[in-house]
């Protein structure tokens, strides 16, 4: 380590982020640059950057907006896309990853962002934070674009476990509604549960089983809206979807998927003819408007609920824009205290009666809003 | 019944297809719309259209190209897209895709299409049709669009049944393999496990136990390349894709809410502006293009695989194009042999070893090519 972090969220009212600025495809280029552009963007933020010291330095030199907030912190290692998680958690100390969680756990910054092997983010994160008491499974949130007015759905758990039962669905959607009300700032979500059909008898055991532990729950700060289809995940049926890893997993991938096949192919079709690249020239402000909407890059950043503090994990291949929306976002929820909202949250499940300290929900009386 | 129907499949060489006029959204107008469409494509093509013969007739009456091609069956009851499985079946005897299965069974067609309700349609052709020898689990099986040379993957199973274990999906590779080689025109299909991951020890068990069982079953006339993810059902890595029915389902509906999003964005951001009104102009022909490379009503039509007979599930909401691709689909697997070609291959299933009857597959002296 170079220098001792010297801030922490509470120091100067600045919001510390903890960064990985390896592991990620792009390479340490694109974190710093990446940092850059949140460092613009907000002006309390500072950062505490993680890898070979040697190396970032001169980047973050050469970038005038971070002048005065990175803290280095000097780690040689970096876990690779390929490395198994069980191995990163025996043989990871002296990894980037490793010391940027460690910065975390320390109180030294108020979230952590990485772009590197997510099994291996997971299990660190769950062996040095912790899973918050009462929570069973840790969930990956992620925003999908949606037709909703706020533009885009919350889905988990994407991947955390290829497996969730009726309790863990529950507390995704009670984690998923917290989230969406920080993240997104909805008072008061619509949260659906993934199914193959809407009507109440369809679906696995579990799914039916935790219908009903949901609706049972409801606490009265979101609206449990029953089963949603895949075609909702686009849709504006529905805020928050729950559902387990391995289908949440496919999901975004046929969506990526998809999006991507058309963007190739209305590329491909404006190149047809004369008149359509004429076409392609006049619509280029359209086709920007529509790529801005739904840039992945913009909502990019993974989040994992159920833990002692706020973990981002970043679309490996980010460029700067889409570091800088991974960064955006812990800083977001870290500003907003999310991590203890959670954290309450969770810890009144099975008992949502006992507590009401709640601030920005007026609807219920007996449960938090967090 | 106000007329027997006088063709079977072998009748004066043409080709027969049973059609459910009724429980589409659209109507039967539509459906009969449809079979016209279809009638001008296919000169062989004959038709036995089961619905109320008085509701029936006139609408065939006006489409000249229907002329002597079809045979009313009257069937007064409909089942709607409420109705339960388990009811049909013990109460839908009068309904016209009860009868339209019938006409399959009784061997006086040789494929049947139905817009209904999929369920129902899945219930009735496994109490009237019954399972192949051998399969344990029927599937259904869906063209979705991708960046193969062939424009498309096929997908099963996508909502037969939420579940599937190991051997199941043994034989959905089988039978997706068949289907792309009668369906797609591809000799040796590239067939994928959908799994969260490419890596080996990734998933659920029974997706590593379907992994060793269709490695060890490979009799050479499919590629199979293991696990694929969400991201390669839009892609090029893979041609068939082997899941449950409950990932598949999800999948597909993602895929086909997300490309709906995006087609509304686009129309959304070239009313933007005048000048984006212009470019929407000159883009029409560009825009059709794209339209007509993925447009779910040219694909349209969901095989159920494993039975005695061709059956295809329509889209509900399918207009005369949607139709027309479904039927246009039963007339090809149906001249093409596929029911005959799938039996021998499933039957030949634990077993490949044994026969050598190919004629397409030349690669392999040990498997059937079906």
């Amino acid at each position: 380590m170079t220098a001792q972090p010297d801030q922490n969220p509470d120091n100067g009212g600045k919001i510390t982020i903890s960064v990985d600025a390896m592991g990620g495809d792009a390479g340490p280029a694109a974190v710093v640059a990446g940092i850059e552009l949140s460092a613009k963007a907000f002006h309390d933020i500072a950062f505490v950057l993680h890898g070979p010291a040697d190396l970032l330095e001169p980047l973050v030199e050469k970038r005038r907006a971070l002048r005065g907030r990175v803290v280095f912190c000097d780690a040689r290692d970096v876990v690779t896309m390929e490395d198994k998680p069980a191995h990163v958690m025996r043989n990871g100390k002296g990894t980037s990853m490793w010391s940027a969680v460690e910065t975390l756990r320390s109180g030294q910054a108020a979230g952590v962002v990485s772009c590197g092997n997510t099994g291996a983010l997971m299990a660190i994160s769950m062996i040095r934070l912790r899973k918050l008491p009462g929570v069973n499974r840790p969930a990956i949130a992620i925003l999908f674009p949606s037709r909703n007015r706020q533009g885009f759905n919350v889905m988990l758990d994407v991947g955390a476990d290829i497996r969730a039962d009726a309790p863990d669905l529950l507390q995704f959607a009670l984690m998923g509604a917290s989230y969406a009300r920080n993240g997104l700032e909805l008072d008061h979500p619509r949260v659906g549960l993934l199914n193959v059909g809407t009507e109440e008898h369809k679906g696995r055991a579990e799914l039916k089983e935790a219908h009903s532990l949901i609706t049972d729950h409801d606490a009265g700060n979101f609206d449990f809206i029953g089963f949603v289809e895949g075609s909702d995940i686009a849709g504006d049926r529905v805020d928050v979807i729950v559902t387990d890893g391995f289908t949440g997993n496919v999901a975004i991938k046929t969506g990526e998927g998809t999006a991507s096949l058309i963007g190739d192919l209305l590329r491909q079709a404006f190149r047809h003819s004369i008149m359509s690249r004429i076409a392609s020239v006049l619509a280029l402000s359209t086709m920007y408007r529509l790529k801005q909407r739904i840039d992945p890059r913009r909502v990019n950043g993974g989040v994992f609920l159920g833990l002692n503090g706020i973990v981002v994990k970043s679309h490996g291949g980010a460029d700067a824009t889409g570091v800088a929306a991974a960064v955006g976002l812990a800083y977001r929820l870290a500003k907003s205290g999310f991590a203890a909202k959670l954290a309450a949250r969770v810890a009144a499940t099975g008992n949502p009666a006992t507590k009401s300290d709640t601030k920005s929900d007026t609807k219920s009386d007996s449960g938090q809003a967090t």
